[in-house]
């Protein structure tokens, strides 16, 4: 059986692109007993990969070795299995990386119960859900009639976090950086405002929208639009850092923060991983579901085809040209 | 009875000098019931005060009103009371103001037991200890065995920090401005190690310190130093804002810090005002004084005499030439 998968050749110092990727074809050979033959169906592409790229060994997670297939969440369906964990038909998602086909043993991937549908294990019931609700309900301990601000609100978790928001009961503005990704916000997913940062006054805009301050916001992007969000916090706020995508790709930094603001308005920050919390998924999911039965949960995917297109496909996320949860489709089911 | 204060006579853009106040003398006149004239020993300065001039209304005490005497705390002895609150000989603790004398009701200004010294109740058994004890215990969740960062280190806050931090089972290191204080700091108070942040590379000498990271950072001065300690956080670890000094004067602002440290190294980041939590006082100098009769909080005051110098003495905060506790002398007991 012949397999492709893009291995990590170098690491860039910008952006990622397909110069630093190898392809790699190649004979699986037989299927060890004890293991599970995987097709992969789609790879998730997420802003946190642009940090397992690089060499730091500061971070949560170690670095993909050079040499090493692609780390990435997927989503597959088992081919053949001489594994009790696993069998030929069931659907599986976790870290599936940059490939066709992966054999796993019993725990390396998660079976998942074919009651939605496959794309949704990639988007509401996957990592971005799972990050949206714990970063919003847990850290942030989100509370009917407050006020939510989120930056990256077209993003995949930030929409989430926003609809999620919106169903507890919160006055909800969102972030974003196109006029069509606000009027998205605003018309289809009931946010109750949106600031374009790219031609809208943050600043202003959060002060109309939030004359008392925002109790509680949640970062996906960092720089300007954290700065803005900083500014117009209400006393005793929470703020939740789920991500700073403007910075991953090391590009000029932003005015620096008002950090005495977080004296003075005594606030609370607090970052997250949310690979730290697998344990806590399904009751997460549970939540979620009923959410998504419920109809209040909108989510859209911008699906790129072929596995070879991952690494230029990536780069959407930092142009903020992706509409919805960015993915590459590997195979059809 | 003659009495001089000093009053707000217009806002400073930079820092604060005698041309921003007025001295008004006037005679009191006889005292009214139910209150009680207070002599003013001395009274504290704190870089807090910068924040109480400026205009901005966004901060957690309104402005100090052009044309009112200069909001300050300061300890004081009952000089005359028509109030059952008070007596004479009392010793008072509280918001005095910078005036030589002031009138007050019940409730106004705390009567404290006179079983320390009277400079004591600026420094250890004032805000200086109570916010202390407050940030590294109650904020901080300070345990035995953690590594402890503590910047502005030989200030007043920052030295009881550290020493706290000692009596608790941490392990301390401290950041400051000259070779004088940090010495003070190792070889008088007993922390493990100091870094002179004008001479020496602090991200050196953290990672020395605290090759696993430093678990607990408490943050009075921002900029460069917190930046370092921001690079050299462990995993989980917290950081507690007291103050950020280093911009309370507007000036020129440091290198943006490296914010995604709080999302990969999953950060908790705390700001805190000690005038919030009054009521924890009590309980607060109960444990300070047990540290104090064992011994373990060494502490210094650096006085200058007069009302009349407060607003210039006030700038040794700022210019890191203060060797200890800053406080003017008012009167003699």
């Amino acid at each position: 059986m012949n397999n492709m998968r893009l291995t990590l050749k170098s690491r860039p110092e910008g952006r990622l692109g397909p110069e630093h990727f190898d392809r790699v074809e190649e004979d699986l050979g037989p299927l060890a007993d004890g293991k599970a033959r995987i097709r992969v169906l789609y790879v998730s592409l997420d802003p946190a990969m642009r940090g397992w790229v690089s060499a730091s060994t500061d971070s949560y997670l170690p670095p993909v070795p050079l040499g090493d297939t692609m780390r990435s969440l997927g989503v597959g369906v088992v081919e053949d299995s001489k594994s009790d964990a696993y069998k030929p038909g069931d659907w599986v998602t976790g870290m599936t990386g940059w490939t066709q086909f992966l054999d796993v043993g019993p725990g390396e991937l998660s079976v998942v119960p074919q009651v939605a549908s496959l794309e949704d294990y990639i988007g509401i019931l996957g990592l971005p859900g799972a990050t949206a609700w714990y970063g919003l309900v847990v850290e942030g301990e989100a509370k009917e009639g407050q006020t939510l601000c989120v930056t990256g609100a077209a993003g995949s978790v930030g929409s989430l976090v926003g609809q999620i928001g919106k169903a507890l009961g919160l006055r909800v503005i969102g972030i974003a950086g196109t006029q069509e990704k606000c009027d998205w916000l605003v018309n289809d997913l009931s946010f109750d405002a949106a600031l374009n940062y790219r031609t809208d006054d943050l600043d202003k805009g959060l002060k109309e929208f939030a004359p008392g301050g925002i109790d509680l916001h949640f970062e996906n992007v960092g720089g300007d639009p954290f700065n803005a969000a900083l500014k117009n916090m209400a006393p005793f706020g929470r703020m939740i850092f789920c991500g700073f995508i403007s910075v991953y790709n090391g590009e000029a930094t932003a005015t620096p923060p008002e950090m005495t603001a977080i004296v003075r308005k005594r606030l609370t920050l607090k970052g997250y991983v949310m690979t730290d919390h697998f344990d806590k998924f399904p009751a997460i999911f549970q939540e979620l579901g009923k959410l998504m039965m419920e109809g209040k949960l909108k989510y859209r995917l911008d699906v790129t085809t072929g596995l070879e297109n991952a690494p230029t496909a990536f780069n959407k996320l930092f142009d903020g040209t992706n509409k919805g949860k960015l993915a590459v489709k590997v195979a059809d089911l």
